[in-house]
């Protein structure tokens, strides 16, 4: 019906995410969950058990296969995404990543001063093969005997702007003080880590490309922690640094990119002007006044807040119609695809999942007969 | 110059903070910073040591005239405001506050379930009259013999679904899962707790504007972790209850009333129709685009970044000025009063401050004669 149609798409049992994401037609609304291989699921700490740690977990391309398959095996969902951390990066620039128990991420040689940030360096993608093997990996469990791919693989990355929270502050924080401090006081350290986190963020994208990824996503989980103005220098620059560096295409096939800047609605348009193809939206944003402001140039990924996952079958069933309506019916050229607005909590109850990824289905396609 | 002018303003010797938001002309923008009586003073940590503890320190009303006053000593700031805590109202409520040392604060009886809620009353305001003597008190120490008092006095009060968080989870949450679980699940619950603490706080507030408080400020600090749809249904509107109550006047004097909800600039139009006079933002909302949205419906209060304070003080200088461009050059009938997005952290260095201060008085002086 558009020319958009004439775009080639892999072959796979569901194409649905790539569909959306392209904003072709497609027959529901697409649906997969951030964080959907996760703790909440019993058969996930099985694994995880077997593997003894997390980056056990993470580093093992088998187990990160089998991680990465059990949500789709449970439900119906429409795209797999690889189980890793956004985190791999800095630990292969030498940053020392560990998971203390019960306890975040960190790092321990966080970047403080001048001489840290001399050393940085894009890492040696050599580093990070057993991610580049899991991403093989997935996509060759995904497709047994050769047949077409159950759904297709979304690989991701965190944004250089979060990495570089991560790698100064060398933990999580709740004032990213030290973050903030380097950026106000020493921006020019900053501008130069990020810098080489854009670069090897776009290397390490690429290679999961050449290794199977169908799309591609950067989170920018602490974008919205930064100021008007700061958000546009020291992460939408960088994210636009990665996205231009991107390979759009793989075997003839376009690779979808998605952004997510969690807290980033005010600087909606500019995210969408970056050159993604997705913006990702957390649950503050009402889907039907971002498509306003974005018209039809991106599609649009998200919104569910994952509490809802704690309520009623009933409960969650209107709170997955109100954000279908909220976003309303599909036209030509628009693309929605379903997510909660941030990752699955491990407290979920498992049964919430399948009410969700059911509800999302079934009256996305009612909304089409209604509309059609 | 206006209709305006004719408002009537208390005896001050600086009265700019109230010009500012009932959108009067001043001689340069007025500044206040929240948590300006705070721990980054070690005259603070002194009078802190002296009374025991947090609780000791905030319920007794000599402390808190002291501490509250410490920062004016020490910086031409515009306004005062009561040194206090959030958490008064559902304290006396009966729920048990304490503040464990190194942590934040904890409720021993937090609201779990319908019996918890079915008991739940606003409280005799006599259980806060500590919070009452204090505003009295500083008052007094304001105007010492009876002098017109050096700046106004600003009381506040937590929103009701602020105060609601902390409520139900008993505690600060980094998902806010047990609120917003019962906000899903029992939205009846949630209603009704919401009904009694917007009554709570409105009783409360206009007993701090009958003891003395000259404007008054609504912290809606969690209003941003709410999906859209569920800000307005579940924070707005209990807001809006506030502040239908409260006495828009006391002695004949206009009362301001502020309302401030951090990460709230996507739903800043129905903010500023909430019925308040001003509207304070984070740093995450550009004061031009803020000031564009509403007009000059209310004021404006903020938005730098606390973390600027640990920059040096040209860059300090540069960040003050830069905010003070965002807002634009003031014009009849607008309003703004300059903040701090968010509180100012403990480690603060004392001396940033005066650069803020000074810096925000006199390029805001500058920017009136270049646009007078």
């Amino acid at each position: 019906m558009t020319a958009a149609t004439s775009i080639p798409l892999p072959p796979l049992a569901n194409d649905r995410f790539l569909r959306a994401c392209l904003r072709l037609p497609t027959d529901v609304t697409p649906v997969w969950l951030m964080r959907q291989a996760g703790r909440y699921l019993s058969e996930y700490r099985d694994t995880r058990a077997k593997a003894g740690s997390f980056m056990g977990l993470a580093t093992n391309p088998q187990y990160a296969t089998e991680v990465t398959l059990q949500p789709l095996d449970r439900y119906p969902l429409d795209a797999a995404i690889l189980f890793s951390d956004i985190l791999t990066v800095p630990d292969a620039m030498g940053l020392g990543l560990s998971f203390a128990q019960g306890e975040g991420p960190r790092f321990a040689h966080p970047l403080r001063d001048e001489a840290d940030v001399a050393k940085l360096q894009v890492p040696d993608m050599d580093k990070l093969r057993y991610v580049f093997d899991a991403v093989a990996s997935i996509r060759r469990a995904l497709a047994p005997g050769g047949a077409p791919g159950r759904v297709p693989l979304i690989g991701f990355s965190g944004s250089p702007w979060t990495l570089a929270c991560y790698m100064v502050e060398g933990a999580g924080s709740d004032d990213y003080r030290l973050v903030k401090t380097m950026l106000y006081r020493r921006p020019d350290l900053m501008h130069r880590i990020l810098e080489v986190n854009a670069d090897a963020v776009a290397a390490y994208l690429n290679a999961q490309i050449e290794a199977g990824a169908q799309a591609v996503m950067i989170f920018d989980s602490w974008g919205g922690v930064l100021a008007d103005g700061a958000f546009q220098r020291f992460s939408l620059t960088y994210t636009e640094r990665v996205l231009r560096q991107l390979k759009k295409k793989h075997d003839g096939y376009r690779v979808p990119q998605i952004v997510f800047t969690k807290g980033g609605g005010l600087w909606l348009e500019a995210i969408a002007d970056s050159g993604c193809d997705v913006v990702g939206l957390d649950w503050t944003m009402n889907l039907g006044a971002a498509r306003a402001r974005v018209g039809d140039r991106v599609a649009l990924q998200g919104n569910l807040d994952p509490n809802v996952l704690f309520a009623d079958p009933e409960q969650i069933r209107a709170e997955v119609a109100r954000t279908l309506e909220s976003f309303g019916p599909p036209s030509a050229g628009s693309g929605h695809v379903f997510n909660l607005g941030h990752g699955i909590s491990q407290h979920t109850p498992p049964d919430s999942v399948s009410v969700l990824v059911d509800a999302v289905h079934s009256y996305s396609r009612q909304q089409r007969g209604a509309a059609g």
